[in-house]
C-alpha cells in the first residue's frame, strides 16, 4: 500500500464525511457495534493466535493483559459506542454570529480538523476507541496499531471499515497501516495528513515529533507529583499516594515524585515509608529525606525520571511555593496534586502549578478521558496548544468562519465610504 | 542578553502574571496608553532616525508608509488599546463543571498559555498591538520586530514595558530581542517557550517551524480564490475580484487565483479582462483561458504561487464541485470566496472548501482580527489546530482541569467500590 496516495484520497473525501449529518454517523456508530456483537468469534480467534504468538515471544503477564481481547473488553467498547452515539454531536455548532455591517454576516462553525493519523500501542480495545472517536467527530483517520495484536487489529479494522461504508460513509474515512515502515510515510505526507496522535513511550513520541512537519498533540512525559502541605490530614495523604505510585505503575498519569512540607517531614515520612513498602514500593531521596528515612540517594536532576516503576523519588520542601516552582521546573506538566485542608494553600497550588490538571486531595491516576465523563479518550495532551489533558470528542474538533455578504469590498471600508457596526447575534 | 537565561526566567514570572486579575491587567494597558501619549515626541524622533536610514537604504514607498510611525498611527493603537480594555477577561472562565462523584469535582478553567514568543515584520505599531493581546491574555512574551524600525521599537518597547510594571505586572512580562542571531537563541527554548508566532515571508515562516520543537502558530501562504459560479451575478463579482485582487496587493488575504464556470466564460472573461486591465494587473492562465482573453499561459502547477503582486492567475472549471476540488489541492486553507446568487450553490462551496474562511459574495480581503471585530490580531493561522483564521484573544489561552477531591483513589473505582455519577453542575 502506498500511504501517501492513500493520504490523499483521504484528503479529497474528508469534506464529504465533514459533510455527514449526526444521525448518518450515529447510524454506522450504531452498524459498527452491531457488527463487532456479531464478528466476535472471529475477533477473538483473531486474538488467540496474537497472544499464541506473543506467549511465545516470552512478553509479560501485564503487556498479555493489555494484548487480550475477550467477552469483557468486547462488551467495555460496545458499551462505549453507545455512550458516544448518545453524546452531542460536536460539529456544526454556531460558536460566533456577528453582524460586522448590515448585509454582512460572519460565524464562526465548528467542523472537523479532516486527516488524523493515531499512532497507539498493541490494545485493540484502543483500535476501536480512536476510530470511533474519529467518525464521530467527522475526521477521516489513519490507525497504526502496535504490531504484537496485528491479527487482531485486522479483524476489527475490517469489520468496522465495512460497517460504516455500508451506512453510506466515505470509502477513504479510515484506513489501516500495518507496517512499521508505513509510519516513516505517514511522517511525509503533511499536505494532506493535519494532525498527529502519537501514543506510546517518552522516546516514540519524540521521535514522531523530530521527525514530521505535520502537528502532533502528544504528551511525552509523565512525571506527576504529590506534594503533602504542612496542613495535610494524613488520613487522606497516605491511601491517595500509594494509590498515585501503585494502581498502574505504567500509567503516565503515575506519581513519580514525592513532595513533603519540610515543617512535617519527621512525622510524615515515617509514615509514608511504611506504607509504600508495604506496597513494595522504593524509595530514592535528596541527602535530606535519607536522614529521615531509608531511602537511596538522588540528586537534583534525577527529579526529570519518569520510573513507570514501583519507586518513588522524595524531597523536602520549605512550603507550597517551593512546591510549585520545583513541579514547574521538574514536572512534566501532566498532572499534580496536592494533599491539604487549606482552602488559600491549595488554590495558590492551583493557580500556580503549570499543568493540565492541578489537583487537591485526591489521586493523579484520575486523569483519564473515561474518569472526566468525556466517554472516551485519543489521548492525554501534556501540550498547551490546542488541547490539553485528555482528548476527547472536542480535540479533534477545529471551525472555519463563513462571512456571507452581498457585494461587499474591503476599498469601501478603507475609505470610509462604509463602516462596520459589529451586533453579535 | 541571554535569551535562554531571560525565557527561563519568563517561564517562572509566568505564573505570577497568569494570576493578575483582570483589573491589574487593564490598568497596566491603560497606564500603557498614557505613556505612549506622553512619549509620542520621544517615539516619533527615534521614527524619524529610523526612517532616515530605510531612506538612505532605498526602500520602495510602500515598504516606507509600512515604516513610518506618525501621529494617526499613535492614535489608531491608542485606540486599539482602549478597545482591549473594554474587551472581556479571556481568563479564569469556567469551560466546565462537572461532579464526578460525591465530594470530587472538576472543573476547565481557562488560563493563559504562558510564554510566547512574536517575531514579526517591521512595523511599530504590529509591536504595540502584540504586546497589549498578550498581557491582557495573561501571557509573557518576547518580541523581535524587524531591524528597519529598531529605533522605534526600542522606544516603544521601554515605554510599554515600565509603564506594565509600575502597575505591578512582573518585570519578565515582556522581553524585546533585538538581534537577528537571537531568534536562533529563541528557537532552542523549548522548555521555556510554550508558543512561537512568526509573521513574515512564507519562507521566514516555514524556515521557523522547521528550526523549533516549539509549537508553531503562523501561516505559510495565503493563496486565496475568487470563484465566479454560473449563478454570479457580475455586478457583484467584478468589484469584489478587483477589490480581492488590488486593495492590498501584499496581503496574505488578496486573491492569487480566479476560478470561472466554464459555462459562463464567454461572458465573464472579456468584462473581467476588461476591469483587471484597468486596475493594472497582469493575467496569467489556462490554455483554455487564451482563447478567451489575452493571458500568459500556465500550467495547472504554477497555480500554487503567491505572487503578492499585481498578476492574477486564471482556470475554468466546471462547477462548484470542480472549483472546490481546485481549492483544496492548489490552495492554502487561508480565505476563498464564491460569487453566486444561488443558496444551494454556496452552501456546497463553503461546506467543502477546507479553508479558514469560506465567504459568500464578498471580498477575502475582509479575513482580518479588526474587520471581525477581535480589536486586533496576533497573526492569521492556516493551520487548524489550536487557533484558525485571524487570532486575536481567545487564541492566545488554552485550559487546565482542577480536581477537587475529600481523598478519592481510583482504586477504589476500579474494584467497584465506588463509581462516578458525572453531572454537570
Amino acid at each position: 500500500m502506498n500511504i501517501r496516495e492513500e493520504a490523499h484520497k483521504m484528503k479529497l473525501a474528508s469534506p464529504k464525511l465533514a459533510a455527514c449529518s449526526a444521525e448518518q454517523k450515529n447510524q454506522a456508530l450504531s452498524a459498527i457495534a452491531d457488527a463487532l456483537m456479531a464478528g466476535r468469534e472471529e475477533i477473538f480467534a483473531a486474538n488467540r493466535s496474537d497472544l499464541a504468538a506473543a506467549r511465545e515471544a516470552g512478553i509479560s503477564d501485564a503487556v498479555y493483559k493489555r494484548l487480550k481481547f475477550d467477552e469483557g473488553k468486547l462488551d467495555s467498547v460496545i458499551e462505549g459506542i453507545r455512550q458516544l452515539i448518545r453524546l452531542e454531536d460536536p460539529v456544526g455548532k454556531v460558536l460566533l454570529a456577528r453582524e460586522l455591517d448590515e448585509g454582512l454576516v460572519l460565524k464562526r462553525i465548528s467542523c472537523p480538523i479532516g486527516v488524523i493519523g493515531v499512532i497507539f500501542e498493541a490494545r485493540p480495545d484502543a483500535l476501536v476507541q480512536i476510530s470511533t472517536l474519529c467518525l464521530k467527530s467527522g475526521n477521516c483517520a489513519i490507525l497504526k496499531g502496535g504490531k504484537e495484536t496485528a491479527a487482531t487489529n485486522r479483524v476489527l479494522f475490517g469489520i468496522i471499515h465495512q460497517a460504516a461504508v455500508s451506512c453510506g460513509l466515505p470509502e477513504s474515512c479510515l484506513l489501516q497501516a500495518e507496517l512499521h515502515n508505513e509510519i516513516d510515510e505517514l511522517l511525509s505526507c503533511d499536505r494532506d495528513v493535519d494532525l498527529l496522535i502519537p501514543r506510546g513511550s517518552n522516546a516514540f513520541v519524540r521521535y514522531i515529533m523530530d521527525h514530521t512537519k505535520i502537528p502532533v498533540m502528544g504528551h511525552a512525559d509523565g512525571i506527576c507529583h504529590v506534594y503533602v502541605d504542612r496542613d495535610a490530614d494524613f488520613e487522606k495523604a497516605i491511601p491517595i499516594l500509594v494509590d498515585a505510585k501503585i494502581q498502574y505503575t505504567a500509567a503516565c498519569n503515575a506519581a513519580e515524585t514525592l513532595l513533603v512540607d519540610r515543617s512535617i517531614a519527621a512525622d510524615f515520612l515515617p509514615l509514608a515509608a511504611r506504607a509504600l513498602k508495604d506496597a513494595g514500593v522504593a524509595i530514592r531521596g535528596t541527602k535530606e529525606v535519607t536522614e529521615f528515612i531509608k531511602a537511596e540517594e538522588i540528586a537534583d536532576d534525577d527529579f526529570r525520571q519518569e520510573y513507570l516503576d514501583l519507586i518513588l523519588a522524595v524531597k523536602l520542601v520549605d512550603g507550597v511555593e517551593e512546591a510549585a516552582e520545583h513541579i514547574n521546573t521538574y514536572g512534566s506538566h501532566h498532572t499534580d496534586a496536592i494533599i491539604t485542608e487549606n482552602a488559600e494553600t491549595a488554590e495558590y497550588f492551583m493557580q500556580m502549578v503549570d499543568s493540565a490538571g492541578v489537583y487537591q486531595n485526591c489521586s493523579t491516576r484520575f486523569a483519564d478521558g473515561f474518569r472526566y465523563g468525556f466517554g472516551a479518550e485519543v489521548g492525554i495532551s501534556t501540550g498547551k496548544i490546542h488541547a490539553r489533558g485528555p482528548v476527547g470528542l472536542e480535540g479533534l474538533i477545529t471551525y472555519k468562519y463563513r462571512l456571507v455578504g452581498s457585494g461587499q469590498t474591503v476599498g469601501d471600508y478603507a475609505s470610509g465610504r462604509r463602516s462596520f457596526h459589529f451586533r453579535d447575534l
